[in-house]
């Protein structure tokens, strides 16, 4: 088992990033310059360049803006064919005109997280100071910090106060610490599917992950990118195992059962006899095409470090206090990766601060992943508490001037 | 990832198996030496070895045996300190004096799998033909073949009759498919938290396994056991991944929760900064020491093949036509890997043949793992169910003769 500290202690005040890629479609912008993000760490970042994606358009008075917070292995290309598999954008299926992210009304932001390797600075850009590829160098990023740099771009656009911050899984994380960190910058909040802390299941199975890549000898202590082989069979594995958490037993059972793949009878031996092994691999192998090993491990580390009640003296509630948020709590039966309890304890320290809170358990047996798949009573629920929140807000319903 | 086919045609008509190993405690046997064993592929084993363990006294008339089927990594070592680890036999705490297999009645038997590391032929033995190690030459093995091996041994033993077939998880498979081939020579069977097929998400996690051990370059296609280095990072981490899926959530949280490892606060790295990671950390790095990685893919293979209703045109009853066997199904509550529906499924079958059935879900929070804990409920119920046997049985309770 590889055991690596993170050492990387800047030799100045600060640490500049500089993006290995820039010829990323969408936007990017360059924080921290003046004044370096300071991290949960105590390292201190800038300048550095985060990568994200707008869609609609912004209203006069900027109060249309819904910034959706992405999860794990998601990016900034949350409508859009992605740049390099070409596949529609994760929610591709919920933003656009008439759909529940209304395009006709709502300006929508999304943005690379920090540790990200879509154009956001991470561990696979450059160190200025080296010259070289940061690796584990890069400081290790929280969920707080993702947060941060956010904010610092929805400053920059001039936003006082976002309509709606959403998403789910790791997003949803985002959600709760954009209401905990800035609540007055935040109108309502939309955490699917998510959880106000890691649980200890979730870190064994980001570990087992970890461990995939750093026993792969291609990942080389992090320092693979200028070999010819990256950690791509370390990478796949941790995909792999990572998916069928995303799944639940039942939809893998009406998915996939115990179907062959290509063949009448089983072939006593170790080929992918059956759709759900050959459906895996695939998984794994077209992962790899467009993630970064080393965000990975920095960006499940942000997710097990996620602890909001233990930043508040042990009591969740204390994160929220006062909270002028509408909060819109939504989670899925079969999630058993981020299960319905979770919420609930979201939703209860919620109670306890007396917060405006709504609260949906969704029926479905697609798992986790339900929050990314066509799930119509889903989209009814957030098409519905959007339209809601949009009066209170005084988004009349007419379309947006283009 | 690496996708091999078992090409291992004998030149002649039945694979011959040369034991790498021999100076392990217990007995050996050597079968197939006139009849080879026909497995379920159409390939032919023999002669070939299988290592069995015993424990108590065979009284008069033989009809006091228990045989004991073992687990994906399990041995034959299930009451006594295991010669490579030290620890206590795997059911050290049901079996013995007074205890659920109460040593005063009852005479143990367990046989290492077909397949397996620890004595009996597996990938690691020596093909005589080539003076080589199988390694993936090896034939692929099913639930039907190690049975059929085993009922090998017990007709060696000149047992007519087994008292009682019992084992847990990949056991209870083995367990039902004695009910189902050997009726007549099983009095009564308790399969515990097993399954008539596994399911599409196991096969699912198994396959991430084999992924992971494939993916580690020791591994050179099986063929390791002449390097310096075997694929002990791919087996740690295959290990890592099933030995969450043997645990549950609450059961997680209980023992580790987000609890530090060694420190106060987290390190900023990818240190063990939490008790889970150290504890899964170990669990790789010592199940090593002790499995081989290629047995570790032809028996979760084995598992994957399982399916008895397939093996009756799709009906699992017909598994159980009139069946004498009484049986004794247990679950438990917390157990996702082989969830008590699979359990019901079984009793269902077995129910529309008008079988005998007990069944029995016991509450508890420690997940597929429990069938190996202190469970005391578990324990009344297996005493309870084995002394009410052991009446119909004539066996009087009488404490058998040393």
């Amino acid at each position: 088992m590889s055991v690596v500290s993170n050492t990387g202690a800047p030799t100045s005040d600060s640490i500049a990033v500089e993006p290995a890629v820039t010829d990323l479609p969408g936007h990017t912008i360059v924080l921290g310059e003046t004044e370096p993000l300071e991290l949960a760490s105590g390292q201190r970042l800038g300048p550095f360049t985060v990568a994200y994606q707008t869609y609609g358009t912004l209203n006069a008075d900027k109060s249309n803006a819904i910034l959706l917070c992405h999860a794990l292995t998601g990016d900034q290309y949350a409508a859009e064919a992605h740049p390099i598999t070409g596949k529609p954008g994760w929610w591709d299926t919920i933003i656009g005109a008439g759909r529940p992210i209304d395009l006709d009304r709502y300006f929508v932001i999304c943005i690379n997280v920090l540790g990200g390797c879509m154009g956001t600075a991470g561990p696979k850009d450059i160190n200025p100071k080296t010259g070289q590829r940061f690796g584990l160098d890069f400081p290790i990023i929280t969920i707080t910090d993702m947060v941060a740099a956010q904010k610092m771009v929805i400053d920059h656009l001039g936003i006082d106060k976002l309509f709606c911050v959403t998403g789910g899984s790791m997003g949803a994380m985002q959600v709760l610490e954009w209401a905990a960190r800035y609540p007055e910058r935040v109108f309502c909040a939309i955490p699917i599917a998510g959880a106000a802390r890691h649980s200890a299941q979730n870190i064994a199975f980001h570990e087992v992950g970890r461990q995939a890549i750093m026993a792969d000898p291609n990942w080389n202590g992090g320092n693979y990118y200028e070999q010819a082989e990256s950690p791509h069979r370390g990478l796949a594995v941790a995909r792999m195992a990572a998916h069928i958490t995303y799944l639940s037993d039942s939809a893998l059972h009406r998915k996939f059962g115990r179907e062959l793949q290509d063949r009448t009878d089983v072939s006593y031996g170790f080929d992918a006899d059956f759709q759900i092994e050959s459906y895996l691999r695939h998984q794994g192998s077209t992962f790899v095409e467009r993630f970064d090993a080393n965000s990975y491990l920095f960006i499940t580390r942000a997710m097990d470090y996620f602890d909001q009640a233990a930043e508040h003296d042990g009591v969740l509630a204390n994160a929220f206090g006062d909270t002028p948020v509408r909060f819109c709590l939504i989670s899925f039966t079969s999630d058993w990766l981020f299960p319905t309890a979770e919420s609930r304890q979201i939703v209860h320290a919620l109670n306890a601060v007396a917060a405006s809170v709504s609260f949906v358990e969704i029926e479905t047996d697609a798992g986790h992943d339900a929050f990314l798949l066509d799930e119509p009573e889903f989209f009814r629920i957030l098409s519905g508490f959007l339209t809601g929140a949009a009066e209170l807000r005084g988004l009349n319903g007419d379309k947006v001037a283009p």
